[in-house]
């Protein structure tokens, strides 16, 4: 079998190894596709280096069918075709007891703590597995996880039909979020600077600005008859964002972060005190979340393989990491681990 | 009678002037006691002028008797004891519509943007009436709209019994934030700098520390097995406060913005994803709130009479304010309007 290791800063390296037997409570899955996420890119950058052991197996968006089952597995058999809810929390801490191991203090994210799905068969705990219905291909099954993302989001957002919903960045979860708060009945607003991601956007039936050539603020302030938005999805990671953020939501509104801010950022505290504004970080997923993304996915109530701009075999990992590090016109970008 | 009027920057003039009869659904009122805010501060040093009409009256922490009704008003007569909601909502705007008057988008605040309660009769529109109870003072109804202020925080903070609560700041309305949490069952830490407050806050029967003596993230760390804190208030409006708040909520806890911030802040935003941390932010006070305060007051659940460290005439109302600028051993200060 082959694998795609991270050998330290800015190196990939695909090779031979051998598959790792499931031990009990465990499953081996033959791993169809997985994409690129944001996180693989800063693993790749080296970014979280303090947390990755190299040389290490990354990737956590995927789909695949299971080989076979470690002992004492049940609900699993071999030939279910599975997507990967990639989280192995602790169990044990505050937040574990508390009902939020999405969030444990000590998680361990399969695919950055521990080896993750671009090979050609990897072995995880069972409670990560989640079936995909015969209706989802394998190829759009590897969106599920950050369809899965996008539900969190918008479930913690409290997002309700007939709402107006801002999203500040328009790539691959902006897009998601925007699609799931529409899917919800929200009339939902993009900002996104990137041409190719704002025709994507629009394209995807969704209203979308460049912010550099429209007055946010004026628009929705217009659009909500004086009000301002219902909530607001932080997605940007960016200081424009963090500013633009507090400047949409209407008194009482909600602004959820999705985007990670790699360093304390501006923010208008007054103005959460001056019109009553609530905010809430956003992170990762619960298993809700992955039923809701699958139901979403199959139902087809969403356009997400439009989102697919690339597909590329194993071996061509680091071709895909580098397109996307150079931007443009790139939104999510797959690797077909099948060896097809 | 006699008023108080903010005459433009750091100027008091005392003096005599005619009373305003009640029109239509307004009441005069007799003031008994004004509390000195820190908001009647900020207006001293002309941090408001964009805001205050000079020579304006100021002054909202009331209490007082009243005189005389105007046509239509019901349900309270002269001689009722009342103390006063000091909110003109306008009744039009997206935020009134939707229930929200409390922060409607064009506030008047009673004794900012119209003549406040530093003077001997005050009339006021009578939908801002609470009747006192016999049992409650007048003297000591004038912490009944700083009480209620922390009510609406505990409230919108969404305090439960045996959660561990902890108060950045504690000036007047941090210490009152700390005693209605204390009274809804929490165990609350409160962290102050300045000596004579931390004495006091102490003696009310609160936990208190000087984060320059003592590790705050350490102790809360500590103190909840490792959790964290299930709700922070910062009171302080310090850029250390906004600091501090997002280092001590365990996983989904909460932060309420209650200080009024006059610049954007550094914020560490990841904390609130990395943890899914909540914040909002809590202005003012509803009805409900003055209720639950004279609730509170008048049962003598809380030693908040300790609060007043000082009562002056309307004659030497700069003398208390100068008192509040150069701090030390004070906390609320009242201004008996009487003239007895």
């Amino acid at each position: 079998m082959r694998a795609a290791f991270y050998a330290g800063q800015k190196t990939i390296r695909v090779g031979e190894c051998a598959p790792v037997a499931p031990l009990s409570g465990q499953v081996q899955i033959r791993v169809s596709h997985c994409g690129i996420c944001g996180t693989d890119l800063h693993v790749y950058h080296g970014h979280m280096d303090h947390r990755v052991r190299v040389p290490q197996v990354i990737g956590h968006e995927m789909s695949g069918t299971i080989v076979q089952t470690g002992g004492g597995v049940q609900g699993f058999a071999a030939g279910d075709r599975v997507t990967v809810m990639p989280l192995d929390p602790c169990g044990g801490c505050p937040a574990c007891r508390a009902g939020h191991g999405h969030v444990c203090q000590r998680l361990k994210f399969i695919g950055i703590d521990s080896p993750g799905a671009l090979q050609t068969l990897w072995t995880v705990p069972a409670h990560t597995l989640h079936v995909l219905p015969v209706s989802l291909s394998l190829e759009h099954a590897a969106l599920i996880e950050p369809i899965a993302v996008a539900c969190h989001d918008v479930r913690l957002g409290e997002v309700k039909a007939g709402e107006y919903i801002v999203v500040l960045g328009g790539g691959p979860i902006g897009t998601l979020v925007a699609l799931v708060a529409k899917a919800a009945g929200a009339r939902v607003m993009v900002s996104e600077l990137n041409p190719f991601r704002l025709r994507l956007v629009r394209e995807l039936g969704l209203e979308a600005i460049d912010p550099r050539e429209t007055d946010l603020v004026k628009l929705v302030t217009e659009q909500t008859g004086d009000a301002g938005a219902d909530a607001v999805f932080e997605v940007s990671g960016s200081a424009a964002g963090a500013e633009m953020m507090t400047r949409l939501p209407r008194v009482r509104g909600r602004i959820v972060v999705v985007a990670v801010f790699p360093t304390p950022a501006q923010v208008d505290l007054h103005r959460f005190f001056w019109r009553e504004l609530r905010l809430c970080g956003a992170r990762v997923y619960q298993h809700q979340d992955f039923e809701q993304a699958i139901e979403l996915a199959s139902s087809r109530a969403l356009p997400f393989e439009r989102l697919i701009t690339g597909v590329y075999s194993l071996d061509q990992l680091e071709t895909g990491l580098l397109q996307m590090e150079k931007g443009g016109e790139v939104m999510k970008i797959l690797v077909d681990c099948s060896g097809r």
